[in-house]
């Protein structure tokens, strides 16, 4: 079995400089702790809560970022939207990403099996984790089975999400690699009426939690002012306190590959 | 302060024979009762639970049917997927349907709000009731102020759905009509694994319950043979019991619009 | 079938006066409305959010109010909270209500039972709808057959509740009569830290929408002054609403007795 | 910081000599696992789904099962039911449980506090983890800080539960030690019909997340054929399999408290 991997990056493509820097800083303490590194950055906001929140930098700057990145020879993922995306998108990340509320659009995975690249697929706020099995054989009918399956947090009443732990193993049992999203799971979807909350300070309770499951991977978004990201700032980790997280989450996968559990 | 509008049909369209069968009998009946009756059918299943699931006519075969039914004299309703779709689409129908799943993507939002033809939005069933003016207002950004916000029920535990009543004023404080879509409201979504559960009996009354508050309008699936659609069968009522159940919808939206409440 | 019953009154009694003026406002808007009235009121509030909460007048001076209600010639209701109470409750009030919480207590379930009065079991906020006939049982089991089954909404999320519709008929497959409580169906549990919060400009929209499924009777509770109550001012009807509100229930109960569902 | 707490038994006692058996074999598995053990046993389940199911020894009797695994030097937990229990069952027992369901019933917590024993208070399915200070607080006002919580999962749609991992330091902030009760945690209340049914499978998944969060102990029960359990038996743990259970918790335990959570 493998040492965890960490998808991590700011939620929003800000700029090629902001990007290097986080990149830079993730990097290291991703060599440092012994984890692979794999840099995630979205040039789309594509659903945001309400029209007046900034959507990003958009598909051509943004990918010419995540060409920087890959150049400081970083494996690199972002999320798409509609299947057109699909090939030009694949032509420079490594992992391209299903947003959750598009995990059962048919087109979307069966355009990202297509491509020949490693898909992540968040699962939806709305489907149970036994669901996930039919959104990856989407992908796989396209002879793809480079997939990966992200729980993010179930919707729980109206603006709250609750992250299920036995969605990991349920989710493992397709046999393909499943990653812990711990900083949407802390969210509060709409919960500011025109943007979300959310809890960052239960972001490592989540990540510690599943990373103890003996999961292949864990996703987390920073940003070194959080409170003045453009998106997602309740939920973010501040990348001042990442080296130490990702140090901690290591030791626990360590120790999780040792034990792994039989469900 | 108008009648009740039945929203009504099949849940994918199957072939002209059947669609003009179902618009005739449900016009009739809706002629019958007093409601205004606007015809109801999808092209393209675009998400549906599982790969083996039927997709549908397809948009070119799809919207022949739909005005074939236009030449009846009934306005017609279709969902579609993909902002590249929405100009085409709205040059045959008079209402375009945003997809629950799909309620927060801007750039689908936007698109149907510039065809300047009426649009209905499912709410997501991740989405709180007071969210939907956000959604409402990217519509509006636009200049298109011919909106209407449908409820068709929020996530509860696994494969499972409730209907708010509460989300009906809610959304009604918008200013736009509000639909209840009573057939997908009782979706077990996945509960079958590859496809959804639902309960048809309690259709009925989630519709009156909600046509008790005086909504504009009720969305009702409807199937000759509810056992034998080809998607959605559980959930739609039987096309022999429409008829009944239009005209005791109409007694409760006469009752309901003289005695309206304030919320 | 008979006309709706309107169990109503104070969360908690207060002293005489105050249950007589209310009783007799709510009397006579019975009366005027055609409705059958009975009046609740609770001598102690047994599990308040936190110990800061009022618990009310204890079970003897308590039992004197009601006992003066009755002389009103008005039938009362009354909750309890453990099984060596429910005789002498039973002495002095017709209807014995179990509490949502403790609605899976069976020692509590068969002394109510035992007592022969009618017995009122509120549906726990952890219970689904089909549940309600292995509660029902536990009290039939002493051969007391006078039970009601009531609605008052399933938790939610945190600090939530949802009313789902279905439960009302659900609820009436086993033969007992339904009674919906509408005003504890809108609070928000434990949601203003140390009491619970609530939207009581929801409850006419959750009482009529279950009235127009034709159930037995429904469930308010009100006051003179909401805000300045002891217990559940937020989610509390203001008594002068109350007249109003229950002549329109009237107008829905009359269509849905002669409109009756099938499920 | 202290090693983890093991509560652990059957979920109902059945007899002297399978007490002992039990008790038995996880004294052992502690001992050689480094945790600390409390015996956990039912003498009467109170709140059955059903009539039909078995509610046990008694408390006369039960007490009596209690004080012979006492002898064995193992300290021992019972729930009780009423106020009127308290001072008998807290004459045997070292840690008095207030059931879920009724945790927030004032009189059970004054009665349990003012023993002096330890209590354990479960978190209801339908209350919120800040709620928990509030509960705390009714039995801290005896003067008894002796105070344990649980966590068992929360209402999650019908039928369903969800452990939430944030409820565990949230309720840790009130500087009580907190308890994962990671069998029940995993039914399906009621699913059933007569009786609740379970996934035993992810109660080690549940304990594993919980355990690597730091916390006080872990709840588990325990039987040595659960299929043939009077109660409980889909959810509970193989008692064979509980040694290597404890000794791998134990080890996320050593890790968990090196490295501390500071939420």
């Amino acid at each position: 079995t493998q040492g965890l991997t960490v998808i991590a990056g700011p939620c929003q493509l800000e700029s090629l400089d902001h990007a290097q820097m986080i990149a830079g800083t993730l990097s290291e303490a991703c060599a440092a702790a012994g984890a692979q590194f794999v840099f995630k950055g979205s040039y789309d906001k594509a659903n945001r809560t309400s029209l007046s929140g900034k959507r990003g930098l958009g598909m051509e700057a943004g990918l010419k970022v995540l060409q920087a990145i890959k150049a400081m020879g970083l494996p690199v993922l972002t999320d798409f939207h509609e299947p057109a995306q699909a090939a030009e998108v694949a032509s420079v990340v490594d992992v391209l990403q299903i947003p959750a509320l598009l995990c059962r659009q048919t087109d979307l995975l069966l355009a990202a099996g297509a491509t020949g690249a490693a898909v992540n697929v968040k699962k939806g706020q709305f489907l149970d984790p036994y669901g996930m099995a039919n959104v990856a054989a989407k992908i796989a009918s396209t002879g793809n089975d480079r997939i990966l399956l992200t729980e993010r947090g179930t919707t729980f009443g109206y603006n709250g999400l609750v992250a299920d732990m036995r969605a990991l193993p349920i989710m493992g049992r397709t046999g393909y690699p499943v990653i812990m999203d711990a900083t949407h799971a802390v969210a509060f979807p709409g919960g500011l009426g025109d943007s979300s909350g959310g809890q960052r300070e239960f972001a490592p309770v989540l990540a510690r939690a599943a990373v103890s499951l003996g999961i292949a991977g864990v996703f987390l978004e920073t940003h070194e002012d959080p409170d003045r990201a453009p998106s997602d700032g309740p939920n973010m980790i501040r990348l001042s306190d990442m080296p130490a997280l990702i140090e901690s989450l290591m030791a626990f996968d360590r120790l999780a590959k040792a034990n792994p559990l039989h469900v």
